[in-house]
């Protein structure tokens, strides 16, 4: 038997999008990138808030999915994590992370069964805003041998999850009392749509509205001689009022280690705006001819629910969105165009959704990589 | 030494979302789902339509990123498929696929010499509209002794890439010709703003008048002596016009085989209307207090670009999406409430960048779950 004469080559594999020394110029596109200098201060701007008003900040790990940020944060005095499911939990355990709050109720058994299995681990926490939910978890728990703490969630205006009414939270606390292995931490009490009202005026308005709702709910329990040893919300668009608040006694926002686009076009009045850190690098793919900028990026490298990318540092604004293209339009219709090859940087509309689209986050310094964080939580979404 | 007393239990693993023979009803959520009796007419129905027309059908894999369906549309008669971007390709080279169109421009050196690698194994075309990229893929090619087919690709309209009159084309064939690894193959004229018009007859207006300027392009080449063996192009939404226009030689559709929910607003008179196979299972996990239905998919499950997703054999509309949650509306003000644990399917907006954050598709037949296929190109968009 002889060997063929051209034996078929290996199937190359795909090269990294960049390795930690390279020049940003040099990285393949598209590809997530982190400006650590911005971060950093991110990190400590929102950390020194937090200890000036006397409060525990537990930041949202559904923003980035990444545990080195986890990390990073906890090592500068965040007292542990949020996750918005429990699969999400797993890659932050694994990493050391010992103190995870899920902020979400769950249903299902094979989710209690995980989650109970994983508090053997590490604290947990999650919500429950119905008693079944209660009895779930407490057939998880006696099975697994843990305890889990419960955040009862109330509705202070975003009308998703919660109870509605003091009496339906002592219905709640009535089911949980019996159980040795549940233990009632406090109130869930958050407004999504507050984050992102633009005017700063009508933002502090909006807050102290939730946080007067909260406070009610709070104040009766009191009145029943139930105290609420945590009460935990909060986001990145509503973080100055919620520390101010007199009510929360702990913060969860996620945004602000990044600062997306959506959350750049608030107005801000305090010193609590954050820098962008977050950026998609691009490539001009094509000139149509001579005629348009077409860069390598589009619904599949970020989402768009919040609005289309900005273009960064650059006269330039991204106008459609398809698949794999976005098409970008200069400002003034006389400027030179981009050449083919032109890296462009793109300032996301929306951290969350564009996070779980990528693999890693390319970590640099004064233009060059220094680090490659895994986004290891990326797709888990049960 | 001793061993401590409570050893440290080992982390759970993340428990699979399904396992064959698993009712459809047990399947963990947010899970994506293939309903195979409707996929499997959804690709006979294409293929029968491609052949009767006599024209090549050549699958566009960025809708699916999946090879186990390419190869399905392969076993049924089709010639290969399209990818938009080189990474996307490498899966469906293991997979055993030996035939693809990289539908898209390539400036980044890096690219260029991946493509020309992976052309050793299969055979590889790609689109050019300047004569960077086509100096680029000489080097790379040349540099990995292997050959390109090369499409130009022409603008009929979407005004994205592509160029815009044959004297471009011309001078771009020029620079083909002295290459003896790359060859011309002939143009690529996609319209993809033609797919979405909801009217058949708006529609079909719009496809005759791209089928025109490419005719138009074609007929010149002609005249001047230059063949082109392969016109291809055309989409999901205006395949039953490309087929019949006489201009295409081969057609790229690829949402056909799911028929998203923006594709089933269209208005269909032909029969080639396709049946929705693709679903996203979700479970109703909290009840707002007895006043909301929230499900356990948002987006970060579902992509919502095309518009919000459809729910599916139930009158209840999905009116808001946050990153893991969704809120159902049920039509009529006194319908009872689906309970906590109810399983909710539904039929997202747009299903290439759906598809992009999974990572297997749930296929299953009266019911039960028949097999569980890698989503294996998803997030490769470099």
């Amino acid at each position: 038997m002889t060997l063929p004469p051209h034996p078929l080559p290996q199937l190359p594999a795909l090269p990294p999008a960049a390795r930690i020394g390279d020049a940003l110029a040099d990285v393949d596109t598209p590809a997530l990138l982190l400006e650590l200098d911005a971060f950093e201060r991110n990190l400590a701007k929102m950390q020194a808030a937090a200890d000036a008003a006397g409060m525990a900040l537990r930041p949202h790990a559904k923003a980035h999915k990444c545990p080195s940020i986890s990390l990073a944060q906890i090592e500068r005095g965040a007292v542990g994590i949020c996750c918005q499911k429990v699969s999400e939990a797993l890659p932050f355990v694994a990493a050391g992370v010992r103190d995870i709050h899920v902020s979400n109720e769950i249903v299902a058994p094979a989710k209690a069964a995980l989650l109970a299995r994983l508090a053997l681990q590490a604290r947990f926490s999650v919500c429950v805003d119905d008693q079944q939910q209660v009895e779930l978890l407490a057939a998880a728990t006696a099975e697994a041998g843990s305890r889990l703490d419960l955040f009862i969630e109330i509705n202070i205006g975003q009308d998703r999850c919660g109870v509605s009414d003091v009496a339906a939270v002592q219905r709640l606390l009535e089911r949980i009392a019996p159980r040795a292995q549940l233990r009632f931490a406090g109130l869930q009490a958050y407004q999504g749509s507050i984050q992102h009202l633009r005017g700063h005026a009508e933002r502090r308005l909006a807050a102290a509205r939730a946080a007067e709702r909260t406070a009610e709910v709070v104040a009766a329990l009191a009145r029943a001689g139930v105290p609420c040893p945590v009460v935990t919300g909060g986001g990145s668009g509503s973080v100055e009022f919620d520390l101010a608040s007199g009510v929360y006694t702990e913060v969860q926002p996620g945004s602000y280690v990044f600062m997306d686009g959506d959350y750049g076009r608030n107005e801000y009045a305090g010193t609590l705006r954050f820098e962008h850190a977050l950026f998609l690098a691009t490539t001009v793919i094509s000139s149509g001819g001579g005629e348009r900028t077409i860069i390598d990026a589009g619904l599949k490298s970020l989402a768009v629910d919040s609005g289309l990318p900005e273009v960064w540092g650059a006269p330039l604004d991204y106008v459609a969105a398809s698949d794999e293209h976005g098409t970008l339009r200069p400002r003034e219709a006389t400027a030179a165009r981009a050449p083919l090859g032109t890296q462009i940087l793109l300032v996301p509309g929306h951290c969350d959704p564009t996070l779980n689209l990528h693999d890693e986050l390319i970590a640099y310094r004064g233009g060059i990589v220094e680090a490659i964080w895994p986004i290891a939580a990326r797709g888990l979404s049960r």
